[in-house]
């Protein structure tokens, strides 16, 4: 994998600079700890076993983590696109080795700041810590929400929310990933949007 | 619902003096914020569409969340025993009226904090702050581990991985209810629970 400095990205700058609300010197300084990072379609960002230790912004592409049963079946957790953040937080946080994939879609750019870096620029800049631990918060509603999701949910239903969500998907994913993601068999899911397109 | 000023308790106190490290003074001036609130057997904490306004520490008994289908089906979450944390966070902290039910499994006595006074006590002791912060990455990370879980064990992994870590949980919850958690049905489980004992 590559590394190289990055230029500033404008939704990237926008996030830190906006949403986040650091003055444009504390942006430059904080962005200098990143280093971009592409990886090719079907590379990984993280396999089981390894020590997640990156904080990963997806600059551009698309991923996806998902984790393998004892028989080698592949179960799709979530899908990630442009803006979003990437990583084993669980492994990150206590040095535990992950045992989830991250794997390329598409190909893609990440901004990546190991851990270290970023808990010395959240003790640097309040705000940044302040952010993330909003971040954490709204990861956790949306976990829970996929749980419920998942529990509680027909197939259709699902499909129309994920399609509501994510209005692209299928002109950059993978149908088979999408019928991983939604727990049916891709025959299945072409059948259902089959159905559902002629509504 | 009634409110008591509630009698120290001894698992309480050790969560706040010895996992918080509260001074003994901290703590009795802490735990002074709390009330205790009895639910007995099937009564709810909360139901849907009400707004989650407390932080309530299950001092005594088991308790279950769950939604409901349009069809009315129960979906359980979780369940959750003696010295856990209930309530809904995403409507706590944003507000919004919650989609969740929690309802006493067995009598049920909680120890409960208004958001507001909690978000006070943690201004007022950092230790406070830094304990609930981390508990909401544990709390995030539980919820990945049963996101694969649901994902992608088998039904017979997950019975598995259930009594191991609520070796009682059969004992103390009727048989519906965790066949409802197992997203099997009852006989199945039944049979499920006869195989395995046979082992």
């Amino acid at each position: 994998m590559q590394l190289h400095r990055i230029e500033p990205s404008e939704a990237f700058a926008k996030l830190f600079t906006r949403t986040i609300g650091l003055k444009e010197e504390e942006y430059v300084f904080v962005q200098a700890h990143f280093r971009r990072e592409y990886l090719p379609r079907k590379h990984f960002l993280l396999r089981p076993g390894q020590v997640c230790n990156l904080h990963s912004y997806l600059n551009k592409g698309c991923a996806r983590t998902y984790t393998l049963d004892d028989d080698g079946g592949e179960h799709i957790l979530f899908f990630a696109f442009e803006d979003w953040w990437m990583g084993d937080l669980e492994s990150i946080y206590t040095g535990q080795p992950s045992q989830l994939n991250i794997q390329a879609v598409e190909d893609c750019e990440f901004l990546c700041i190991p851990h270290t870096d970023f808990l010395a620029m959240e003790s640097r800049f309040p705000k940044l810590k302040e952010w993330h631990e909003e971040k954490m918060f709204r990861n956790h509603y949306s976990f829970v929400s996929r749980l419920v999701e998942v529990k509680s949910l027909t197939t259709e239903e699902r499909y129309l929310s994920l399609i509501n969500r994510f209005p692209e998907i299928f002109q950059r994913v993978p149908l088979q990933y999408i019928a991983s993601f939604l727990d049916i068999e891709p025959p299945s899911l072409s059948r259902l949007r089959k159905r559902l397109s002629g509504k």
